[in-house]
């Protein structure tokens, strides 16, 4: 190695702006997370995929709305080409599905965890490279697909002890026929949902200027304020909307998906306490066409864990030929920090179950053949492996990483053909012949409380 | 979206040349091979980490030799920082031991499974994002942590029924030894290196040339050949190296650490065909002080599937403190099509395990609760959500994905309050009572020949 890098990085390391270490104990939380999702994904049939955390810039460029065209990560690779780094695992699964169409069983029903790029200004619980969480049907209309995803996202989220969550439902034709019928013209469509989406943010006042300052009408402004500000009984408020836009084409069709999802909805038994109707709920992306949803914990004030929603168009600009899908991603950073900070999931500190320690350098025979026994038995165990082996430093490891169980094999066990199992937490000692073992260690650690 | 952007992207979607997408099959059998992996690597009381894909580029610079510097990916990013994707994942161990080293407990022992980023010339097996499976120990320089890689790497290669690997072991001071014996300057030894490491590819007299062109004498271009090529058993061979370098205190010292390494695999009961000292293994990466391996297989002719060895330099270059380290890299990409070139494991084709068909649109009812009732019970299962469902489609589907087993809950059925459970493979039905359906399909699934 050269001495101009040895120099050049001899100063403190620094992980980039934004972006994360996991620690083991971290690292063990988020894969039991990921696990459980992945359970119940694949409990409703959706199957693996992986994409290239690369794409040519052109495949990610335009979809997904100013704010996402800054904060997207792209440069020239050594080809000359410009490439980009994902920023969703929503636009590669269009790419994927275009490309890979005559190799697919539709419906195309698949999951994607990974993890995505946007350059955001960090922020806390936010960061430049984060986890999401993806289901997605590819090649139906039904809105039983739609209804799919509310329903896995509430087992999903109940698989992790969430409480309270809500998904909170709209429709994006809803809201263009509703800006439309306000008279606001097609292409302010995309400015009149991105002022809507703040409404919790900003309240009736914040959202009213907004629109105004980007030219809509004042009479166009209120009416979509009015009406996206009804509350209720989902059955009763899609009346209400369906009376005050009657006829309206755009809107007939969107109540009538939402009737048909939350039919449904009622049909898988989903509990009704886990669904809203949400007539001001625009969700940023672009590309979306039809139901839009949202995940929402508000007690506690934990806010969105992840969106999604219908977007008929998507594939079709990668193809010539629409290929209907519908959607979501959960954001696994967010929902690792809420059941890390409401201690939802008891997750080990490490995954060694035991430590065998050596008495000395005479005593490394019987000391490796019992961590091979473990082993063999099923069991995560170790040696200490530093220099100085003392028995204090060796328990003191296995102390401090939090390993439940610490085994001795020294002359006084050899000699009565027997080795000692100490609990770390408990002090407590069993003296086991070695056959029994791994047999032992099992029940001892089956037994733990959790 | 702009009109622009969905012209720029209507022609044929791409993905970037050495990059691939994976079909749900394909993950299937990856996520197989990296749980295995997972399981061997907790065994020995591994524990998982993460880092970012991208790193400061002086982070990774100067790390990995000329080829590591010219196929790394790098740019700058938003903020005009110098930046690279992760070209492997022993640099950012390093970085991360050097900014975590105060929440760790030594000696740590992690592993991290993850795509790494190198813009070769693509080529069949080798592509420009690829995943490897690391195991490595810091923080103490026992022999030890290196055997319990060489046992580790033997029973995860085992685990996923890789026949005939071989181990094959090297000293990097042995090297240096030889090449300073041999009359080759200290600021030659890489070149000796690089040369050595082709002798597999190019023959000896290929060797030999490249290091004459490299400007390294006649006869100690020689005497590294005579000596690298000494086959045999570990320890006569090793009697031959110390003999032939006597009194040179490197080479004592290597022969010492190899002698002990194989005490400690011995005592760790690795069966002694699985690994071999081959003294003209280089491998190619710059940060290697110690102990190399690299796994086999020759038969069939598979080549490398991993490389490992000793680093107890590169730490201290973030840190200006040695913490020695030692451990390895499994290839997944190669490991994967190897295992779906032999048909070493049986993946299934699909996560799901059952399809309830729907009778006509008056069923919904039934087929939705019994759909969810099998996924309460720990099922795959699934509904066909195609919007022509008429039964041959339902079936078709079933059939084309793999799905085992189909269900039918039509008027028939409902009225002699039973359900049709059809395996697919064999055509055999059963009737089962709505309550027995979990239970039944449970025994079913398990009972099928893998």
């Amino acid at each position: 190695m050269t001495s101009e890098a040895r120099a050049g990085t001899s100063r403190p390391p620094q992980v980039l702006r934004g972006m994360r270490d996991f620690l083991p104990q971290q690292m063990l939380l988020r894969q039991e997370i990921i696990e459980r999702f992945q359970t119940v994904f694949e409990r409703y049939g959706f199957e693996p995929i992986d994409t290239p955390l690369l794409e040519y810039y052109e495949v990610l460029a335009g979809k997904y709305g100013e704010e996402g065209e800054k904060l997207m990560y792209h440069f020239q690779d050594h080809g000359g080409r410009e490439v980009g780094l994902r920023y969703d695992l929503t636009v590669p699964l269009a790419r994927f599905v275009a490309a890979h169409r005559h190799e697919l069983t539709f419906p195309f029903k698949r999951y994607h965890i990974g993890p995505v790029f946007r350059a955001e200004r960090p922020q806390r619980g936010r960061y430049r490279q984060f986890w999401q969480c993806d289901v997605d049907t590819v090649g139906t209309r039904s809105m039983l697909a739609d209804a799919e995803v509310v329903s896995i996202w509430i087992e999903a989220l109940a698989s992790v002890n969430l409480p309270n969550v809500v998904i909170q439902l709209n429709h994006r034709q809803l809201l263009q026929a509703l800006a439309t019928h306000a008279g606001v013209a097609a292409e302010q469509a995309l400015t009149v949902y991105r002022a809507i989406d703040k409404l919790e943010k900003i309240g009736p006042e914040g959202v009213r200027e907004e629109m105004l300052r980007h030219g809509i009408a004042e009479a166009a402004a209120q009416a979509v304020l009015d009406l996206v500000q009804l509350r209720g009984e989902p059955g009763p408020v899609l009346a209400e909307v369906r009376a005050r836009l009657t006829g309206d084409p755009q809107a007939e069709a969107a109540v009538s998906d939402l009737l048909e999802l939350l039919r449904y909805l009622d049909l898988l038994g989903v509990d009704p306490r886990r669904y809203t109707l949400n007539l001001a709920l625009a969700r940023g992306l672009d590309y979306y066409t039809g139901p839009v949803f949202e995940a929402v914990v508000e007690e506690p004030a934990i806010g969105s864990l992840g969106g999604a929603g219908r977007y008929d168009g998507l594939i079709g600009m990668f193809l010539g030929e629409e290929i209907p899908a519908t959607g979501g991603s959960l954001g696994l950073e967010r929902i690792v920090e809420v059941v890390q900070e409401l201690q939802l999931l008891h997750v080990p500190t490490t995954v060694s179950q035991a430590l065998v320690t050596v008495f000395d350098d005479q005593h490394w025979g019987v000391a490796l053949r019992l961590t091979q026994q473990l082993r063999a038995g099923g069991i995560n165990a170790e040696v200490y492996l530093g220099e100085r082996r003392d028995l204090r430093r060796q328990i003191q490891y296995a102390d401090r990483k939090g390993i439940p169980v610490v085994l001795f094999c020294g002359p006084d066990e050899l000699a009565r053909g027997m080795v000692t199992v100490r609990e770390l937490t408990t002090g407590i000692q069993h003296q086991v012949p070695e056959a029994e073992l791994a047999a032992t260690l099992r029940r001892l650690l089956a037994a733990r409380p959790q």
